[in-house]
Order: structure tokens, then C-alpha cells, then sequence
């Protein structure tokens, strides 16, 4: 396990509850490595859909993953539900680092935290392009001073 | 998709939220038909744990998947909440036919159907085995008339 | 596990060989049931796109799973590969239904067999449609007498 | 797409070719950045098994993710087969730094890098333990100069 980092839950200024399934256990019997991909995946993109209008199907505009990282602190096992926390890091002109922790049911230490980048381009062209003014002002209500 | 079912909310004794998934959606944009596998997995083996007391790190028994189908009837996509309902069919010595009803957000209409069949087995020697007592109660209460 | 069946790799006139991930075993160190799945869609839609013609990122016809279904013989395990055999059983005008074989390396029974019904259906309007002729032409050639 | 790094072929001593699978490509149209992470897994593990002897199911050791990262510069798509290259990058007493190129079918420019950290840990107390020799000889064999 990595370090305990001094992330806490008042440092995610939204939170999404995220239920483990069967299949996130591995032959070791913790949630494998990969899947909390997974849960920074959803977190981002649910808020995205549902605070900035992101249109996943015919919209013009998709965000591309361009880097993501993730340090262990905690094991997690099904069938425990993990609330991921989410706060925007740098909001740039087409791209957007998220910082994500993960916390198993109540924890108040965080068993694993991370950060994604997403460059936003024109879906046709897979062009970069300027952040839509509805993904960029539900973004800044996750900026943290 | 496949014909309508007469499958209703009121045929399944127990029910599981379990909220999708950014990866559950595939290239045509729409929950991935072995996802809905995941969903089966899961509601079961949450249901054998929590009121079955399945141990499913250090417990002698396990269950083993020995056949399973799906009918496909309406599409989901994320970021819909799927609602498994769970009723048991047959309840054998040593093993036991779930049947499963897939139901999207507060939909009366099952968006899939299907069936999955456990063998319990000693972990040791991956030999039937009665089903425990306790996990044979929690079962008895899901057979519906 | 499920009865074994006589289904030998003869009665399958295509075959892919599938490598297993580490993610494919769970909990209880076997590939988990849900993983078979994966492995019948990639050794049909690889059919399709290769033998086929299909074009999954933007043919105007698709193919939508309306039933699946597995039965379990024998357990798979990481580092295993897997050998897809695959035939079709019955050719409808619009629909396919696809029988497959898993193969542990170089077994000579099958780990698990099942069946995965197709419809083919117009991407824009989601109602089903005769299939596309190269396509039909080579399904035919996986008819087995 | 993160920024082309100099990373080349010839600087990874080992490589394993992962097809990818149907599943694997996500709404937009490509490999899910998840999935890499499972590329990963896999050329790491496979290696581990094959050359170091590890025994998943039943050693006394086994390693334990702490740290992963990915740097994703060229898409991915069902059917590509991935061709996995892998190096060692640290060794240390309990702990191993793996550096990863990814490279689609036979392109000389990596598709993604990224790196991942192992510690070891004995299975029963989940506390580090100095890598096995036998381990240790098959990583040592993949560090570059």
C-alpha cells in the first residue's frame, strides 16, 4: 500500500456513492488495481452529464483521457460501496485535471487517490477544443482554494 | 431485443439497486450485453453474504456457476440505475436456479430477463456439497408460489 | 459444472484463440462466468469485421445480442488461452443465432458452450433489417450440416 | 493525446501481444483508458508466472499494487492486437517499478507508457517481504541499462 496521504473527505467538494460488484474482486480478493479507473471514470463523467450537459451520445464535444494515475492506500472488497470524491485541480483552456479520492463506506482516510486529465476535442475531428461554457462552469464549482 | 416478457416489479421478492457504469456502455452506446452478466453476479452473491452469511474469502463452500441466460429487451445506458429483482425457481440439495428481472430506473417493464444456476461445491476439492443451512433459509424466502 | 457435452472442436469450422487477462479470474482464482461472454462477442464480431465486412464505428447496420446463454464444463484460469470455436446454427433474414465452443489450450472437450442470438437492425432507427449480403455470405460458411 | 515521448521498441527487453476484445472499446469508439491498465496486469503477471515461478493461487507471496500510471498518445480499437512491452525500471528489497510501452500491431510508436509498482507482500499478513529469488533473477533480467 502507498502512504497515507492527508486527503480528507472536506477536500472533495462532491461525492458520488459507488456500489463494488462481484466481478471487482480479484483472485486475491480485493477490488483489482483497474477497476478504480473505473470509479474515477464514472464519478467524472456522471457529473459532467448531469451538472454540465455533457451529451455522451451526439454531442460535439468528448473528453479524451490523456493521463491518469492512482496510489493504493487501502484495499477495498465487495461488497463495499466506495464514495468517490472529485475536485477540479487546473482548469485550462481545453483540458481539465480531476483529483479523485476514493473512500470505502464511512472511512474517513481514503484508501486511494488520483488524478485524470481530460483534454476536451471536437468529436468529429478529435481536435482539441475550447471546454463548452456549461462543462467549464460546472467544473469551477470544483475548484477548491 | 427479444419479446416482451409479462415479467413485473411484483415477481421478484427482492431487489437490488445497482447504478451503471462508464465502462458498462459499448461502442454502439448502450450497456454491453455481458455487463448484464455482471449485474446477475452481483445481486446473488450480495444477497448470499448479507443474508445468507456466505463467506466468499475464508468459507468452506462456494457457489459455482453451471449455466446462465439472458434475454435482451429493451437497451440501458449509463448512467441509468438498474433495478435487479431476484426470486429463486428450484432449490435443489446442492444447488439452486435464480431468476433474475433487469428493470431501468422506475421502468414497469423488464429491460432483460434471465436465469443462472449455482452448484455449491467445498472449496478444497470443488465437490457438491449440501447447501448450508443458513444460506438454505435466506433462499426458501425468495420462492415465490 | 454443468453435464459435459459431445460437442468436439469438429463441429466448429472457425476458431480464434483468446489469451485470458489477469482481471478474468475472480475471487475464486477461475475465469469468472461473465468473462465467457466477452470471449463469445469477440470471436463474432472479429468474424464479422474480418469475414464480414462490418463496420462498427459507422455502418448504417449493427447487430444487437436479443439472448445469450452459457453452460459451464470445465473452470478456464489465467494464464490460460482460450479457443473460440464458432458455427452458425440457424440464419433468419434478419437474425443469427451463433453457437460457440470454449477450448482450454489444447483440450480436446470444451470448458463451455453457448449460444448468442443476433438481430440486425438499421443503427439510426434501431428497427431490424435484412442482413447486409457479404455478411450473410459468410455466415453461410459457418453452417455446419 | 498526451505528447509523443521518445519511447521505441528497443527499450523494452520483453513483450507479450493482447488482443484486445469487443468490450474493450468503449462509447467513443476506442480502447476505454481503463483497459490499459488491465494490459498491464496482464504482461506484468504473465511474466511473474512464466519466468518467476510466481504461484497465484496458493504462494506465500504475492504482489500487491501501490502505484499505477498511463500516459495515453495514440488511440486503440477493437480488433488491434496490442503488443505489451515491458521493463524494469527499479528493484528494490520488497518492491519492484515496472515501465510499460504499449504499441498497436506493429507500430513503431508507442500508443501509451506508463509504469506500475509492485510490493510484495506475504499473502496471509498482507505485510511486505523480500522479493523470492527466483523472482528477482526473472526482474532483474529486464532492467536496462
Amino acid at each position: 500500500m502507498a502512504e497515507i496521504t492527508g486527503e480528507t473527505r472536506g477536500r472533495y467538494p462532491h461525492f458520488l456513492a459507488i456500489p463494488t460488484r462481484w466481478i471487482d474482486n480479484d483472485i486475491y480478493g480485493h477490488v483489482n488495481n483497474v477497476r478504480y479507473y473505473e470509479f474515477f471514470d464514472t464519478v467524472i463523467n456522471r457529473y459532467l452529464i448531469e451538472a454540465g450537459g455533457l451529451d455522451i451520445h451526439n454531442g460535439d464535444v468528448i473528453g479524451i483521457a490523456v493521463e491518469t494515475t492512482c496510489s493504493f492506500h487501502r484495499s477495498l472488497a465487495f461488497p463495499d460501496v466506495v464514495n468517490a470524491g472529485l475536485r477540479v485541480g487546473k482548469l485550462g483552456t481545453s483540458s481539465v485535471r480531476y483529483e479523485i479520492g476514493l473512500f470505502r463506506g464511512d472511512d474517513a482516510e481514503c484508501a486511494a487517490t488520483g488524478h485524470f486529465v481530460h483534454v476536451f476535442v471536437t468529436r468529429a475531428t478529435q481536435r482539441p477544443t475550447p471546454l463548452p461554457k456549461r462543462i467549464r462552469a460546472a467544473l469551477e464549482k470544483l475548484q477548491v482554494g
